[in-house]
């Protein structure tokens, strides 16, 4: 009972903690792990945050981290809101009285973690400690974790796996919680879901009324595609502005690694600045196009075998065994596929690397880019195989297919079953769907328990052997090597608490948008092979929203709360997709109209002219609708963009009032008229009658003041009409 | 000799003048023209400009304007200079002492011509006098125009006419007096005109080397039209910067003709603005589709027919007057063409009227789209006909051409010379490159004429018509109406002058700029055909720059210098083009593959699904490499760039000072560090056990200061090392 309500209070209490510093020192000497240590608490002590050490697991030691006064915090607070306003972030000036800023905006959670982890991790000369985990002389430091708010994040489960949708509101606060980084992956993901609702429905009706591969549904479901892409473009400013991140994402962090080339002074600032000469980069980034061809080859083939052994064994073969030997290829992919993709991800990330660019932004998407054409062969190839090659091609590829009989000859009793029959072979229009389905309901099921039950097996298992170890050092009689030895009892649970989260893992959110992207890529190219895809997605992402907060809230540390202003690159590959999927779409519903038969039942009777027309027609549709739906969104206003164009005006008409002074003193034109203009003529005709008067003089003092021209323009216009008058009569 | 020396006088001086306002009363009652007259000058005078009135030529009266006072425009300058750094046009305020600004940054000619247009024109709201040309009560203002500087244009001519390129200098120098709008086109023009030298040469080769329809040229050509557009982007921005005039585009200048529907308070600014329902003009918007198509239709049919009649002609009938009777159809298209052209572009205007647009820029913007419709139906679509419709389906056509037999039956002896040989045809395939020479090299000289000789023959005619008229009123015995009569001799030569430039033409620049773009298109579009096109242009465009600057001085009033930073839409029109060219090109090489007669010598071998094939990798390698150099192009720096970057710094640094003050004033966190650090703790542990000390306080108190921390740290990690030894014992 005591104990419940310890532990409870434990998950109630942070004990003020701001961050956890896990030290580890396993297999680092003794003296040497000591003077490490004491340099850390020195560097953390000298940007004036608390320290208190405690005892870790399996080697390690805890150092729990503190701002030791606000009043501190609030300077650096300042100083990160006026850097924001100086690069454009925030259009006006934070309030000079720093207490009054506080006031005005107060200090959000995520704001407070993010710019105590930045004080951490900055370099020294830029005011920070320079502590950088796993890096450089910090091998020691594990990791730096901020603590996780279990009161609210069970308030924040409990609601949302209550709640069909989310409200604003939620976003905005897991936004304060856990940053914008995070909330704009959240946000995506819900805008995904809710714009889902439609293909689905209409995409239900379709597979009643109007069957497969129907051109109205494939029509619909680009036009969707379309609006979705551009307006979650419009949605993301939207957020921006709403969350004051607005181009955060224009101030450049530089990256560690970097490794500059010379030295040259900048001709703008006149700083001297390390470069990287660009020529040199591109020459690097050039690897990328036989790193691709590469992986597609390698990946390629792989699926490509398996493709062929899987239609060999189902469609040809007729052995025993055929029903457990048709998931041979299944089990082949699935244990060669994830080693592959994992070395050739090493190798896009080494890739990267290698490309040595400047900043984290750069990075990052040079990085995505190449995971998402691996991602892109590894999830669409196979259909695009079975669509484009398999059923045109079928008749022509399968009696080539006995190469594989050699996969299957151990099991096979005679020739004749692994005999391809030399005729009346016909392709199974059956296939696709299959493939389709496969991919939309049980890929995504699959790797919806992946996601939540590995992480869940791993925790289970360090647990266990840490369990054991310990039994172990029991057994060998030495020193307990359990940390929770000698906590302080009314710190301990919180202390055991504390030990959990540092063994967690880091959450990367990029995963989490991958996937949504990839799906929403099934959806673009494929859906029209069976339009309940939809349906399927909407299920899957309602419970995937809640599980990627619970995969946050307890199987992962705190992440550290990183500003955003877009989704980054992957909004690229969305614009992408949905290209793609106005030539495949089409392609696909010319090809297996009449239920995947070709034209007139017989995929041989494919016209190539008419597949290539067909695209060549839907991809310009696409383009010009696209370009029409941009046009007509742009046009869309928007509570944001109302608030920062009245930011902008206000500025601008501040701004304004303070040089009306300095217009004041300047005499407007307008107020010297009639015969101020007159006397000034008459002052100028004066001045000019100094030096001897000239042409011009003469010219201009004919008239003096405009009541005179207006008399001799009377007088020339009357002789003019007397004249015409004269005209007249000498006509008659 | 002394009237030459008067003469030549009258063409050095203006008499400072600073705008004639013609004024004419020819059709108006007398009584109205002088009450609208006394309005017109008091209206000026009262935003502080002098007049003078002169006779004018046919019932009409010249008012000579200028400033009175300089120092009241200085004051306009400023405002003009502060409200442009407000639209973020220029990245500092100008200084607040006016002379000082005005001697940092002088004012150059075209500025003031610009500014004080701008005070005549303004309405009174904004501090003008609201005068507007033959518009509403001042339908008696026939024009407002300033007088040509005869001595700068004298040697610029002289200076263009001997130099083969022009420099930075002389476009720096059109900006100072003819303003930024019409120096873009001359940049435009002569950048254009640099870039045609790599095509001529390599034309010229390939013309020599490859033959015709050579894939190496069309490649070769594709990337260059693609690196000049989107190079010549590049320079915009950079002009733009150079000239200062980066986003005066974004300053919108409302119209006068724009009709509100209603009026709303504007939820940014809560101003009341005038505004029409986006929706209502959409619909408005939506004709356009209508009118596109009827252009096509009508266009179209009118150029297809006489196409039909001059085959028919050419290659069936061989009766008499064949030789003359095959210009029939030139002379029909030479004469209902213009009218027909004329009409539609009317139409075009009227239709840009109603969509009622509230800004010039949206206005001519709509209007260019539409006028670009025309012209490209009217320049390409009779090639297209040839190269997509004559060839390959010439066999089929032709025999349905007999309906034109009537066209040429009066001078057919007997049916055979009308008749179409039922066998035998061949089509004419020297006929498509005929074509491109005609319109690459022919119609571009003639159109040369047309602009430098017409206008000329306009003015001889003028001037022989009112000769004629004054000769009749004197045989009439009526007053002389010869406006001279009265002169004062002194100001006679200048007088007369300014006549002659009261009856000249208004330039319009974007006639020369559709000029340029159009030949662009043939270029990008069909110089396949002929590669010989960029040689003609090159020696065109020679020509057209200088007759273009002889056109501003002679024979066209001198332009009033608006600002612009763009050519505007007709950068889309380039794209487009490009665009398309990829698409036509590649047709092209395919289809007359072996000079003019398909793959194997014969248009009906032509396949469809290879021609599809081509066209479809062609387009897409085209965006791909349109989006690579595009990358490229945006790394370049350039002084431009580098000029706007400075000052974007400057400004920020100055921001960054200003503020620093503040900064300094707060404790920086670094500050306090190790013992400060200490006694902020004991400070907090002080005033949290006046409150009960909580776990919270118990947990930070455990360690005083961060000495206290390392030695804990010591212990522990010297603990576990213990324990590590134990266990290595143990396992022995």
């Amino acid at each position: 009972m005591a104990f419940r309500s310890l532990k409870s209070q434990a998950l109630q209490t942070n004990m003020d903690v701001d961050y956890v510093i896990s030290y580890r020192f396993a297999n680092t000497d003794k003296a040497i792990a000591v003077a490490k240590f004491e340099q850390l608490v020195k560097a953390l002590a000298s940007i004036g945050l608390a320290t208190e050490v405690r005892n870790g697991d399996m080697h390690s030691v805890l150092l729990f981290i503190r701002v030791s006064s606000e009043q501190h915090l609030f300077g650096e607070v300042y100083r990160s809101r006026v850097r924001d306003w100086i690069h454009g972030v925030r259009s006006a000036a934070p309030p000079k009285e720093t207490r009054k800023a506080l006031d005005t905006e107060p200090l959000y959670e995520a704001e407070r973690l993010r710019i105590i982890y930045q004080l951490i991790t900055n370099p020294v000369s830029e005011g920070g400690a320079g502590i950088t985990p796993k890096e450089g002389e910090w091998t020691n430091v594990e990791s730096i974790f901020a603590l996780h708010d279990h009161a609210y994040n069970k308030d924040w489960i409990k609601k949302w796996s209550t709640s069909y949708f989310l409200n604003m509101e939620d976003l905005d606060e897991i936004r304060n919680r856990l940053g914008e980084k995070i909330a704009y992956y959240f946000a995506f993901t819900q805008s995904y879901f809710t714009f889902l609702i439609f293909p689905a429905a209409f995409g239900a009706s379709a597979w009643m009324l109007l069957g497969h591969f129907s051109p109205i549904y494939a029509i619909v479901s680009a036009l969707w595609c379309i609006v979705f892409t551009e307006y979650w473009k419009h949605q993301e400013v939207d957020l921006g502005v709403r969350w004051g991140v607005r181009g955060v994402s224009s101030i450049e962090i530089k990256r560690k690694a970097f490794k500059y080339e010379k030295e040259i002074t900048d001709p703008v600032t006149g700083e001297t600045v390390q470069i990287f000469p660009a020529t040199k980069r591109l020459q690097r980034q050039l690897l990328q196009v036989p790193f691709a061809l590469g992986a597609a080859t390698v990946l390629g083939s792989l699926i490509a075998t398996c493709f062929g052994i899987e239609v060999f064994i189902s469609e040809v073969y007729d052995g025993p065994f055929k029903s457990l030997l048709v998931f041979l290829p299944t089990g082949i992919l699935t244990t060669v596929m994830p080693i592959l993709s994992g070395i050739l991800t090493n190798f896009a990330t080494q890739l990267s690397t290698f490309e040595n660019y400047e900043t984290h932004g750069a990075y990052e998407t040079a990085l995505t880019q190449k995971i998402f054409v691996l991602n892109f062969i590894t999830s669409y190839l196979p259909i695009l195989l079975t669509a484009f090659v398999y059923v045109p091609f079928g008749n022509i590829i399968v009696p080539y297919l006995d190469v594989f009989h050699i996969a299957v000859k151990p099991f096979a009793e005679n020739e004749e079953q692994i005999q391809v029959p030399k005729t009346g072979f016909s392709i199974n229009p059956a296939r696709l769907r299959k493939q389709v389905i496969y991919f939309t309901v049980t890929a995504q099921i699959v790797n919806l328990g992946m996601e939540v039950i590995v992480p869940y097996l791993k925790r289970q298992f360090f647990s266990k052997y840490k369990q054991i170890q310990s039994d172990r050092a029991a057994r060998s009689g030495g020193v307990a090597p359990d940390a929770s030895a000698n906590d302080p009892p009314e710190e301990a649970a919180f202390l055991s608490r504390v030990r959990n989260e540092a063994e967690l893992d880091v959450y990367d959110v990029t995963t989490d948008l991958r996937e949504m992207v990839l799906q929403f890529g099934y959806l673009s190219l494929f859906s029209v092979v069976w339009p309940l895809t939809a349906v399927s997605f909407l299920v899957n992402d309602w419970i995937e929203l809640r599980a990627d907060a619970i995969k946050i809230c307890i199987e992962m540390q705190r992440p550290i709360p990183w500003r955003a202003d877009t989704i980054g690159p992957w909004l690229d590959s969305l614009s992408f997709l949905t290209w793609l999927g106005s030539i495949t779409t089409s392609a696909l519903v010319y090809m297996f109209s009449n239920d995947g038969l070709g034209p007139d039942g017989n995929p041989s009777a494919i016209k190539g002219w008419a597949l290539l027309l067909t695209i060549f027609f839907s991809e310009h549709a696409f383009i010009l609708t696209r370009w029409a739906i941009r046009l007509a969104i742009s046009k869309l206003d928007s509570p944001g963009r109302q608030k920062e164009r009245r930011e902008r005006f206000m500025v601008r008409k501040r701004y304004f009032e303070e040089n009306l002074s300095t217009l004041e003193k300047i005499p407007k034109i307008a107020e010297a008229g009639g015969d101020v203009d007159r006397a000034s003529l008459e002052e100028d005709a004066r001045t000019a009658s100094v030096k001897t008067s000239t042409v011009v003089n003469r010219f201009w003092a004919r008239q003096r003041g405009w009541k005179d021209t207006v008399q001799i323009g009377r007088e020339l216009i009357e002789k003019a009409a007397v004249e015409r008058r004269n005209e007249a009569k000498k006509v008659q």
